[in-house]
């Protein structure tokens, strides 16, 4: 339905339903398996930002910052310097996202731990926060922003806009609010001042100017709380409202996702953590590369690579020739060409020397893609022609990382390590792991973030 | 025509043109009225931001700020503290706008000196620069913005945007990276910094919320800037591309009014000056009642006062009950009732106070709107039926401050007095218009903002 068209009067009060909402729920009203979930996306948030916080457009956020901010009061995670509790929410933020390496909740192509867990972390080292408190505020942070996710993403996204930057904000206020104990009225404000501030591009996507979006959201979320326990006004209908966030967000809204179920399905549950650091719908072509290597002696004998995908694939990842810079991240023929070439890829896989490697570049020539909508967003098939006549193809429905096939904890962890191994020690690796699993049971979050400053 | 629609290789070249502009224009190339209308524009700017400084919206956001600010870097106008640089841009852009008193370009209905001035005078005072310089890059960010504004502005505003705030956004960014003589290259990556920056929603505007929007426009379009003179990169079609600025905030685009006539028209030259504090759609109601006002003894012989205007003001201004706050600003029954009880009004007028006086509250529930598509946005018509039977009608079809009647420059130094009388003495208020008068031969602009502190 269109909200822009319906009559104030008969809209739902989305806006005091989300804060009623946020501010009831307690730790003990969580299930279990949510309150797990959140420590798995904490565990691959940390892994994400440690190795993220040395990419070029992080350090020189972080310099710009550093000129105009007020000191080391917060933590940046991956970095020995500290700076102020917003520049650190903005770079922390950034950090998690810049490698295309952090959580997507699958519903909504949404990456939720980015911009909601560095407010609630530099917050934290702010006013004193316990484990249960982050962990309850995280949860409902979470739920709020993929909620409005869901009520606007088919039309949102292609219009253009980056879902996790301009949902995540509302996240990032919703658990900022929760952590500060904010009542009705102050959780209302903060989630308008936040509407007010959504923003974000698919346009920059593919430069630096994607981590002024997951910054701003993280940063300017937790800023709209503390604007907001100060008083600083918002109107009560941010969400919902004649020219709110909904209807000035979507031609199309589904209001009833925002409020069907609260309090007892959560968002957490439909969050996955990617195996490979790329575009989440490269993912099934990768795993079905990497099972089609073994059938290839070398790479000389291929004659094509056929990818075949969702509709969604081909207008995201069709790209032959990736720029320098991010491009590769969101290419599905680099993607299958290093698979193929190397087997599983790390971060290396999609630098600028692997983008330009004569062998990578050679293959990629030899790759084109397919849309089939019959296929789902996490399914894809890749068939392997050969010079001799043959063919070789793999379909796969559901990918790793992804809903149907998740990542166990320990493969978790072991993604933790492969991340951070460069810039921290395994002792180190192994406190920030366990301090990770038992949150809830720590007393000041504060202790936790001194275990992401490098020791190497 | 839409662009979402229109495939990449047949847009023109929006960006780059823009840039191109931006870097080549020179302080010769802007036409002697140009530049007056500037300093006219900067005048108007200080008298509404020295008034401003001290509303509860402002004070709020200082406080916050001033936690995480790096120190005592630049002019927060009005104000004997000093703060960083962003946050002064902030500061100063929410200042000068939150009284409704600030500039208007009449196609648009864009305050384009609130976002652009507060970034070039807060660089002014991080790195030397020349009035001729600050001049130049102001011409130029307000034709960006207002610019851009002609392109989306009916379908924009439609739907919810705050104009002022999303356009105004790219205005401090193109300014800002003029004064810091970019390349076309840093230009263009400081015009992607600010689109996917641009936020800001009409639901907000009768509350502080709406400070946040004009605040961040100035201080993310500055930040934008700065940004990219570190190499911090954006793509080349932020505001043409598939994704970009224009596609994503309006589904109707006038391409052309974003280019035609570059550097032969000059959009300050539609720039207007508010006589009274309170939305432009409102100030020939003002005009009217004014005007009737002699011909009525007594407000208890008012049987009924009718206003008919431009359908926008039936859709903005129709308050008969406007709640405490920022409301009254925007009501035609609340303007029509002071100016027929008390006279031109000024901002006391639109105070808590004067919107709960039972006078006014009486005489507010005696007018009614009515709306004549006929009737221009800067025309009204106002009867007065009275008690006796008897009508007097004025009608307005060019309100003060218009375009057609604008103040001349001895009213404006009338206006900034007004505004500024209670913080400044008589003598610095001299010196102030005469630096601003003489702007262009000011060797370095940051001893003009020592004259704005307050000295009462």
């Amino acid at each position: 339905m269109s909200m822009a068209t319906s009559p104030t009067e008969t809209r739902p009060d989305i806006t005091k339903c989300l804060a009623r909402f946020i501010l009831r729920t307690r730790w003990e009203d969580i299930p279990q398996r949510v309150r797990h979930e959140a420590k798995r996306a904490l565990l691959n948030f940390f892994g994400a930002a440690i190795s993220g916080c040395r990419e070029p457009a992080i350090d020189l956020a972080a310099a710009s910052l550093s000129e105009f901010s007020g000191g080391a009061q917060a933590t940046i995670i991956g970095r020995q310097k500290r700076i102020d509790v917003l520049s650190a929410s903005f770079l922390n933020a950034a950090s998690a996202h810049v490698g295309d390496f952090d959580d997507t909740h699958i519903p909504t192509v949404i990456h939720p731990t980015a911009p909601v867990a560095p407010a609630l972390l530099a917050l934290a080292e702010h006013r004193p926060m316990t484990g249960e408190d982050l962990l309850t505020a995280f949860v409902l942070g979470v739920e709020v922003e993929c909620r409005i996710g869901k009520a606007i993403m088919a039309a949102h996204s292609r219009r253009g806009w980056h879902i996790t930057a301009t949902c995540g904000i509302l996240g990032a206020a919703s658990a900022a609010g929760k952590a500060l104990r904010h009542d009705e009225t102050k959780t209302i404000y903060g989630l308008g001042n936040a509407a007010t501030q959504a923003s974000g591009l698919i346009e920059c996507c593919d430069t630096m100017a994607k981590s002024i979006g997951i910054g701003n959201a993280s940063r300017n979320g937790l800023w709209s709380a503390l604007l907001a326990e100060r008083g600083f006004t918002a109107p009560p209908r941010s969400i919902e409202g004649e020219h709110g966030f909904l209807a000035v967000m979507a031609s199309a809204v589904d209001v009833k996702a925002v409020t069907a179920g609260l309090g007892e399905s959560w968002e957490l549950m439909r969050n996955s953590y990617k195996p490979y650091p790329c575009g989440v719908a490269v993912s099934p072509v990768i795993d079905c590369c990497l099972m089609l290597r073994g059938a290839l002696a070398s790479v000389d004998d291929l004659a094509q690579v056929v990818i075949v995908g969702n509709p969604r694939l081909m207008a995201r990842a069709d790209r032959r020739d990736p720029a320098p810079g991010r491009e590769a991240r969101s290419s599905a023929q680099h993607a299958a060409a290093v698979s193929l070439l190397f087997g599983a890829p790390g971060s290396a896989a999609f630098s600028d020397v692997r983008v330009q490697d004569p062998n990578v570049c050679a293959l990629r020539g030899r790759i084109i893609l397919q849309a089939d909508p019959a296929l789902g967003i996490e399914a894809a098939r890749v068939t392997l022609r050969m010079v001799d006549g043959r063919e070789h193809t793999i379909g796969m429905e559901q990918a790793r990382g992804g809903l149907e096939r998740p990542l166990t904890d320990t493969e978790l962890e072991l993604k933790f390590e492969s991340l951070v191994t460069p810039q921290m020690s395994r002792q180190t690796q192994r406190r920030l792991i366990d301090s990770i699993w038992m949150l809830e049971r720590s007393v000041d979050v504060a202790d936790v973030l001194l275990l992401t400053s490098p020791d190497h």
